[in-house]
């Protein structure tokens, strides 16, 4: 390959740092601290060119948005070994989840702190990343259910709202586990599948808790 | 008392109606949409009069976090007896939560939805409300933990995670119970109870979730 002239570079490359100088940016700064100057200056480039290949500051966040969206359900879902029994699904996607967070802190801190605090559009783009993982937590305790039950007794929208309280519990265990000195990505994804395994486990052989005499 | 003719409305009252529009209006439209002329309309008064009595669109949106998180956190201590076994507390506690969140769905879209994704300072308003109810659950967690146990074996860290995962999913529900059709207050809280309890109870027995071999 021979080394690599600043001209040469190709243009996914040279994008591609730009984006991550972008992430460090706008999690650090915030989104509307972040300065496209220190966007270039981090990513060795000129602003023009960051201003050429990425457009606007507003395009840039969005870019950012979708990319770190995108790793992390990729992330998620690489994890998991379909066919798995759930629990052992559930255990392989916190692990995958929290694994990824813990390594892409600035990523994290894009889409659960930066986007969807700064409205539309970019609040909208996390929530479309949302609702899809949403939607394969739904399945994981669907599935769940049905092994456990055969006959399965859960209804539709008890599912949703534990779908909805399982990825709000990992929302906030990730951003904590990030701010917290010395938790790890394994501790982080071992409590949370305490909390709603343990739980989820005694709700899947028809065992809810119930409220004492 | 007699009528009361607009001048002489105390200002105390006045000011509440003021802020009733002012929740309404921030919740429906946004904070950034929502302006002075439809707060001020809502509220039968003039908008000098808003401005004279609550200073600044910033001002009012901070007036209206504080008075809903304090009502929120209100809602959440009444409902809960102390003394009462941990599960029990914690079911009370989900209860008045969700009733309030669910009677008051303007004031908690203002907390939630807009004043924690409008930066600071608001953000910085709602993240301290949410660091007491987190206080208040790590409490309850670590007094259900002593209760089972005697000699408690969760780690202090433990139980901070497990409040922040409860306190996630609490937030998570409640704002997909407002936006469902048909979920009830005292349903939400099942759910969550369900969730958290036959989850946490094996916990506080030591019996934790592991891995299938």
């Amino acid at each position: 390959m021979g080394a690599v002239k600043g001209k040469r570079m190709p243009r996914a490359v040279r994008e591609r740092q730009m984006m991550d100088a972008a992430v460090q940016t706008f999690a650090q700064l915030g989104y509307r601290a972040a300065s496209m100057d220190e966007i270039a200056e981090l990513a060795g480039v000129s602003k023009p060119l960051v201003y050429l290949y990425l457009n606007s500051k507003e395009d840039l966040f969005t870019a950012c948005i979708r990319r770190e969206a995108a790793a992390l359900v990729d992330a998620v879902r690489a994890a998991v070994t379909p066919g798995e029994s759930a629990d052992r699904q559930l255990w392989s996607g916190l692990r995958g989840f929290f694994t990824h967070t813990a390594e892409h802190p600035d990523g994290w801190a894009v889409l659960h702190a930066q986007a969807r605090t700064q409205g539309d559009p970019f609040a909208r783009e996390v929530a479309v990343m949302r609702e899809e993982i949403v939607a394969f937590v739904t399945l994981l305790i669907a599935e769940a259910a049905r092994e456990a039950h055969r006959n399965p007794s859960l209804p539709e929208r008890e599912v949703a709202g534990l779908a909805e309280a399982l990825v709000g519990a990992a929302e906030a265990l990730a951003a904590w586990a990030n701010t917290t000195e010395g938790v790890s990505a394994k501790e982080a994804a071992a409590t949370l599948m305490n909390f709603a395994w343990a739980g989820l486990g005694n709700l899947m052989r028809g065992e809810p808790w119930a409220p004492p005499r």
